[in-house]
């Protein structure tokens, strides 16, 4: 299994904050070492970091958490393989175009038994589960919107990824974040949980390391952002879990839609850590990098 | 104008060498400072970095110069804007996936007049006309290969690269390198370099900064690479101009295929720099950044 991480906001911001928390996870505080990703955008435009390495150990990662790339729509991953080598090719965000957008999808779960029929334009460049459902997802609402020349607007998005959410999760935990820049898209089968924040602005302490700061000193009283991540990532703010089957939308920073399909099941958590090795410490450690410490910085 | 490179190899090469002597390009010894973009294969995966700061001030490039990344291909292009604003999704290299893999082009060239019909998947994000010309030469690669549900071989596909490349040259300049990480395809309206790298490796001075290399400590016999770039990277190696309609594709680190269209025209070279503001120093300059001088390290 993965660790999500997804953030939306009414105004660019930097969140290496969070960030610094959830990359321990990869090596440090918890097993999610088979490679990781993180992707931000800036206007239409976004950019996709990847590796291979544990995040905890991955030059890469230390550089972004010490460069704050501002952005209202940030997802980064942390991989643990179930299917699928430990190689980039593997490694979340997955991107493709469609009607001038560029779409990211970053997954936590695990669809042994979702094969589909990919007649579309897309087709997988790793070999994971992740990927093929996002493109037969694409390739779906591209069918469902053929007609169209300028990309739908997200409330009539909404509906058809619910929709075709449902089906994927037939086949097993898909707990999902999905951008085109413009709207966050989420999905719960097993684990994932949000946090609205807001004026008045709290004093957070992150889970994962030994680090606090003072959000009311980042931010405006205007701001507002969501994160949305598989495990809380801070202690004294008010995360709330997902349903299972419930998809939510995120756009500047406020929940804007959610539905919550009551067919959908968890399943068992198969837990990948079992029978393979990790030299991780598993405990709540302090960081050894040189920290720029801001969630939104103006 | 802009700033191509290009690299294949056959093994897993750094070139983090030559990337300093390019970076340099974009505002230390040349006015190329309306963004960059570099991409390394790694297996079927691709990882791209793109910024839109000059790359002599982007801490993105001085971490790349310092992180050697290896690939046996690379492709980099430092952005002078002549359409598009200066933006993450004006910056090449474009990306999009056919067939499971992943292609990427870069371009130097001015297609002010090139707006073909797109009716296939691709769509431009950004406003450049280069990647407009990019979605139009998948589109109609993916029209002539409709039957296939496996990546053609190079061999199928160069003569075709060339013949579309010639219609497109018709319009503007167009000097590029595609890839789809197997063959480096590449095609000169006007302006591009070719060196080859093979055993006895010389001893290279970069034509930007005051650094040299002794390449055949780095390499050894069986090592070859080709580097390809809009002006030679270093002096005192063999770099051989394309012909104007020259189309070249490289495997392994050795030319595979050529051909040369007698029909395509060099356009006169607009360059964007008149009348444009840059504060560079446009004089040959010692690097500000820590350095690892290799292309190729095993």
């Amino acid at each position: 299994m993965c660790q999500l991480l997804g953030m939306n906001c009414n105004s660019d911001a930097a969140i290496t904050f969070s960030f610094t928390g959830f990359a321990a996870r990869g090596g440090r505080t918890a097993a999610h070492v088979d490679g990781w990703g993180m992707a931000f955008y800036e206007r239409s435009g976004c950019r996709v970091f990847h590796d291979d390495q544990p995040a905890s150990e991955s030059p890469l990662a230390e550089f972004l958490s010490r460069y704050p790339i501002k952005s209202r729509i940030v997802i980064a991953h942390l991989r643990r393989a179930t299917q699928g080598d430990v190689t980039i090719a593997n490694c979340h965000p997955f991107q493709r175009e469609w009607l001038g957008q560029t779409w990211l999808f970053a997954n936590n779960g695990d669809l042994t038994s979702f094969h589909p029929t990919l007649n579309g334009p897309y087709r997988p460049v790793g070999s994971t589960d992740s990927e093929r459902a996002f493109c037969w997802l694409l390739q779906e609402l591209r069918h469902r919107f053929a007609d169209r020349q300028q990309p739908p607007a997200w409330h009539e998005l909404a509906p058809h990824v619910a929709q075709l959410s449902e089906v994927i999760a037939r086949h097993g935990n898909f707990n999902f974040l999905l951008t085109n820049g413009e709207a966050l898209y989420t999905h719960c089968s097993s684990r994932l949980q949000v946090l609205q924040r807001r004026h008045p602005f709290p004093m957070a302490r992150l889970v994962d390391c030994d680090m606090s700061l003072d959000l009311s000193a980042m931010n405006g009283q205007n701001d507002r952002l969501v994160i949305v991540a598989t495990d809380p990532l801070t202690t004294d703010e008010a995360w709330q879990p997902l349903a299972t089957g419930e998809c939510r939308v995120f756009v500047d920073g406020e929940e804007v839609w959610r539905q919550v399909n009551p067919a959908t099941r968890a399943f068992p958590i198969v837990d990948a850590t079992i029978g393979r090795p990790w030299s991780g410490l598993r405990q709540r450690a302090s960081t050894a990098w040189p920290l720029l410490l801001r969630d939104i910085a103006r």
